[in-house]
Order: structure tokens, then C-alpha cells, then sequence
């Protein structure tokens, strides 16, 4: 139980339900979850490339020749990534920094993969790359960091759209949220 | 009560509390509130520019010179106004439509104030007019039809910045706010 309750958004009493729903399944399932946990950390590999986890390096991103190599789409965590592919809308590969810039966590540049992307961009010399950190604090520190590391490579840099979240409301929006909706306004 | 749970939000329940509540308070506290309640009605007005609602007409947005009148900002409601002044970064006027195209509810462009709008484009010729709808399906049709309106007139027509809203995180978005998101990246 004290395992279980090492995992985030666990505390004591869902430990106590998950240990004790193990307890009662058959033993196969639960040697199956336990297959499955050592697998994570056995099978699972980071890209040497785009830092990507995946069963393979390169990564199964990387390695498909009917992705567009010539867009570089970077992104905090692998989470992002897969929110990102869920979308279906983009075709290019990924660069995944592994956090972002948080001086108040102890996290600089150099904890980053940024020095990787750099040496990346730096040899292809990618048609554009897509900033998609986080549009909070830490995240925008991070891209506006890239930004300028990378415009001595001479590549096109963009950043995802900002503004307000499509189905929301306008009434229901902070003044952050509207502030860049009308700065960001963009022609019909 | 029975007026009282009339008011949106307020249930049978809710309704019950406000009238106990009113009970309890001395007269000329509950009297404060009728009157305040009256005064919704008799001396606010609409504004035959903007409907924009005001205690004069024009309303103090239209009536003030210090602003830019060259600037329309089209909103669906007041609320919505009221938001967009709260952020401080809006110095232009209005132009309130009194809701949305929504065939299902039975609302045609005719049932908004969209005429007027033309009129007020095609006389005043505006350097901008900025759709500011709500960014879901009957605010995208109105801004659309707006939009294909105004073209006849040879008016820079704009809309709000979407994407994802500042604060948020790329995992925690849908797939049409991301999508969104990579379409409408910009150049940084």
C-alpha cells in the first residue's frame, strides 16, 4: 500500500481501495499489471532524437518517412506530444524538452534538451519550428528562451495560436484571456 | 418567492432563503432593492448607436470623445461588453447585437440588431470592425455572416485570437482547441 501511495493523486484511503482490489482479483491479472509496470521502465526507451518515449529508437515518429521531416513541433512533455497527435491536424515530428525553464524549480536551459534541438535545427535546418510549450509563465519563458537561441539559425519560428478556446464564452473569460484575444485579433 | 425563483438560478429552495432573508432585513434595506429593481426598468436605456444599456442615450461609451470611434468591437451581448472593458485594452466602440443567428432557437439575423450595424459601417466607415462573438458554433455563423456582409463595404474586418487561453496547459486541451491552436500558430 505504501507503494501505491507514491503515485500522484493517491493518498492513503485510494491506496487502501487499490491494494485491496488486487487482493481479490485472480492472481494472472495482477501478475499482469505487474508485467506491465516493469515493462514500462524495461521496454521503454527515450528517442535519441526528439527525446519521444516509445519501444524503439528512433522513435515511431522519427522512423515514419510519411511524416513531414522538415517541421519540428517542440513540446514540454511527452504528454503534450500525444495531445498534440491526438488531433490528427499535424504531420511533422516533435522535439520534446523534457520541462521547461522554472528558475523557482531549479530548472535552466541546460536541464533541458534544448542544446540537442539546437545541434537538430542547426543540421537540418527544418522549414519551420512550431514552439507548443504551455501558454503559462514557465512555458513562455521557455519559447521566448528558444526563440532567441534559434534565430541565429535563420528557421522560421512560430508559436501555437493564443486567444480564446473555441465553445467557450466571451463573458466567462479573465482579463489575461480576453487582454490576448483582442491583442492577437487577426484579419477575416 | 414565487417571483423570486423566477430569476435564473434560483430554485424553489434558493428562493425560499432570498424571501426569509428579505424578511429579516429592516424596511428601508428591502426597499433599497425594490427600488434598485425598478430603476432596471425605468431609467435604463438602450442606446440607439451601440444598444449598449446606459442610464443616458448615446451611453457613456458612445458619448465619450476621448475613445476611438473608428473602431467597432460587434459583441452578441451587454455581458459581453462588459467583459471586454474589464480587460483595459479596448479603447474603441461598440456595437451590441442582442444575441446570436441560431435557427433552432428560431433567431435570424433579422432578430439582431445587424442592420444597424450596416448602417453605422456604411456611414461611419470604421478603420476596423473587430467580431468579438463567442468563439462556438451560433457565434462563428454570426461572425461569418457578419462578415460576408461587411465585405461590400471595403471595411478591415477582424476577429478575436483563438487558440489556447493563457494559463492553460497543451495536455489539458480538447482536440478542436488544439487543432485550433496549430492552424492559427503565428510567426514569433
Amino acid at each position: 500500500m505504501c507503494e501505491i501511495a507514491k503515485l500522484p493523486g493517491i493518498g492513503r484511503r485510494s491506496s487502501e481501495r487499490l491494494a485491496f482490489h488486487l487482493l481479490q482479483q485472480p492472481r494472472d491479472q495482477a501478475m499482469q499489471l505487474a508485467t506491465a509496470i516493469r515493462d514500462v521502465k524495461e521496454k521503454l526507451v527515450t528517442c535519441s532524437t526528439c527525446f519521444n518515449v516509445d519501444k524503439v529508437d528512433p522513435c515511431s515518429i522519427c522512423a515514419d518517412t510519411s511524416r513531414d521531416h522538415t517541421k519540428v513541433c517542440v513540446v514540454e512533455t511527452v504528454r503534450d506530444l500525444l495531445a498534440l497527435e491526438e488531433t490528427g491536424q499535424y504531420s511533422g515530428v516533435y522535439h520534446v524538452l523534457q520541462g521547461h525553464i522554472a528558475p523557482l524549480e531549479k530548472m535552466g536551459p541546460e536541464d533541458l534538451t534544448i542544446d540537442t534541438l539546437r545541434e537538430r535545427v542547426s543540421k537540418d535546418k527544418p522549414s519551420e519550428v512550431i514552439l507548443a510549450t504551455n501558454p503559462d509563465f514557465e512555458g513562455d519563458t521557455t519559447a521566448s528562451h528558444i526563440a532567441k537561441l534559434l534565430a541565429a539559425e535563420k528557421v522560421p519560428v512560430t508559436q501555437l495560436g493564443r486567444g480564446m478556446p473555441s465553445g467557450s464564452r466571451v463573458e466567462y473569460m479573465n482579463k489575461s484571456i480576453l487582454s490576448e484575444a483582442i491583442r492577437g485579433r487577426k484579419k477575416v
